[in-house]
């Protein structure tokens, strides 16, 4: 049995790893998929204080392997679900069954699907959520961006050093997005307004274009999706730990109303979700753990 | 006038207004003594994610040298009142007036004096706060390092590199440092439990020994003292922001009981006090900032 069990090695997960670790407690580092989470698709960076333009997958490497030389353990597996019991908790993984006195979730949000026909058939074949996993393999053809947020623009702006051109089909009248992001845009940007796709038309499996709710059809080889993200919480259905739109609910010091299970990051209900604020939730859970455990 | 005026370029502050000037508002960043803060002090910090080990006033040039390149404007000045009119605030220095429509308090902590005589007198002569600043001018010589708790612990263990020998006095029975700090001392440091110094003794204006409270006395070149720390708050004394110890109390949008004026960092009343949860309070107050703004 683990002293501290933390599920999801993004940067949030990382941090309270980090401190846990340094705290002296037993812990375990549990990842689905690639340490960093969704900052292996973030292009670029810059409002982390001290680094003025870098990319994600930069800073998520460099946690990392913060965590690895301070002796953390990681194991790959998907957590199924998470288990209550009065002195420890339970984690069902597809690798077997693990249990800890604590739990820190800390699994982060995915991007949210345009929901219509065929999308997820295409991934990879001319729907993505991720410019800069993706980006390479539209090369000098011409793509469109769906949202009107940052995340849009910039991705949108990262694309447009790759592609032939880049057309951002907003939903309403107006972007969302920071003023610095919209005062990058280049001339190999197209913005359309109240704009928002109704169908994604195939020829031999492969995207060709988009029909419109207006009926205009528009020829592209991709649609990059940005219109949100949903929190991976499914393993925890049972335990009714979350708000109606699936975030988990925490206090001050980052705990559910479960005693002993904590919860940081993007997976929280909060008001901003940024590197700096991950960090911090990260840090305060394990402060507040180890304050359990002394007392 | 200004939209945002920020008061300290500590780590709070620099990350306030890097968010703030990306936001696209018009921002001034006020600093009475050195860019970085209490950050400049810290010789060693291993747990800033990312980093595995860096010294504070690394972290504090390069977030400095952010916010210079995003066109932030700096001034140098002290702040001795902030008044808070209706539709502005007027901030009132030894430099002269400013004012602004929101403020962000950023002005940290300065570390508690052990109150005894003699003590003002001695600093930079037997009496220090700071190990990484005054540390090189005792090389070789025996140091006392007063306190029991993760800062004394850190900076016993740097002056034991430079100094003959390093006494630790705590004033209780036991240490109330993370164990990975407690395991890191080394020979050159002894513990002394249940001591206080009850007078400097001096000779030719020098420290040449302490006398404890039982009676002993034990010769040092200098005394570096870090029981803890106080907020530096004397400018709002008028405005009511503080709780009973001086910080400042804000919701969890960092903003004070009055309308656009908001406060981040070590000068807030909070659990935990850190580089990572300093720059998550300056994220959100700016967030919130530009919230009211747009709105």
């Amino acid at each position: 049995m683990y002293d501290v069990i933390i599920i999801g090695a993004g940067i949030s997960g990382l941090t309270s790893a980090i401190y846990l670790k340094r705290y002296g407690l037993n812990v375990l580092l549990l990842e689905r998929n690639v340490p960093g989470g969704v900052l292996n698709t973030i292009p670029l960076i810059e409002n982390y204080p001290g680094i003025e333009s870098v990319d994600g997958a930069t800073i998520a490497y460099n946690a990392y392997t913060h965590a690895k030389n301070l002796g953390i353990e990681v194991k790959k597996c998907e957590v199924l679900e998470l288990v209550n019991n009065k002195e420890r908790k339970e984690i069902i993984t597809n690798k077997g069954n693990l249990s800890a006195k604590y739990v820190v979730i800390a699994t982060g949000r995915i991007p949210r699907r345009l929901g219509i026909e065929n999308e997820d058939k295409l991934i990879g074949k001319g729907i993505s959520y991720c410019a800069t996993c993706d980006g390479a393999l539209y090369k000098d053809r011409d793509v469109i961006v769906v949202g009107g947020g940052n995340s849009a623009l910039i991705e949108a702006k990262y694309l447009s050093d790759i592609c032939k051109s880049v057309t951002i089909l907003v939903r309403n009248n107006t972007l969302r997005a920071d003023k610095i992001y919209i005062e990058q845009l280049n001339n190999n940007i197209k913005i359309l307004y109240n704009k928002q796709i109704n169908k994604l038309n195939i020829k031999n499996d492969e995207l060709t274009s988009v029909t419109l709710k207006d009926g205009k059809i528009i020829d592209t080889s991709c649609v990059f999706v940005f219109i949100g993200n949903d929190p991976s919480t499914n393993f925890i259905n049972k335990l009714n730990l979350t708000d109606n739109n699936g975030y988990i609910i925490v206090d001050n010091n980052m705990k559910t109303k479960i005693d002993g299970i904590y919860a940081v990051g993007d997976v929280i209900n909060k008001e901003l979700y940024q590197i700096v604020t991950a960090e911090s939730d990260g840090a305060i859970a394990a402060y507040n753990i180890k304050k359990e455990f002394t007392n």
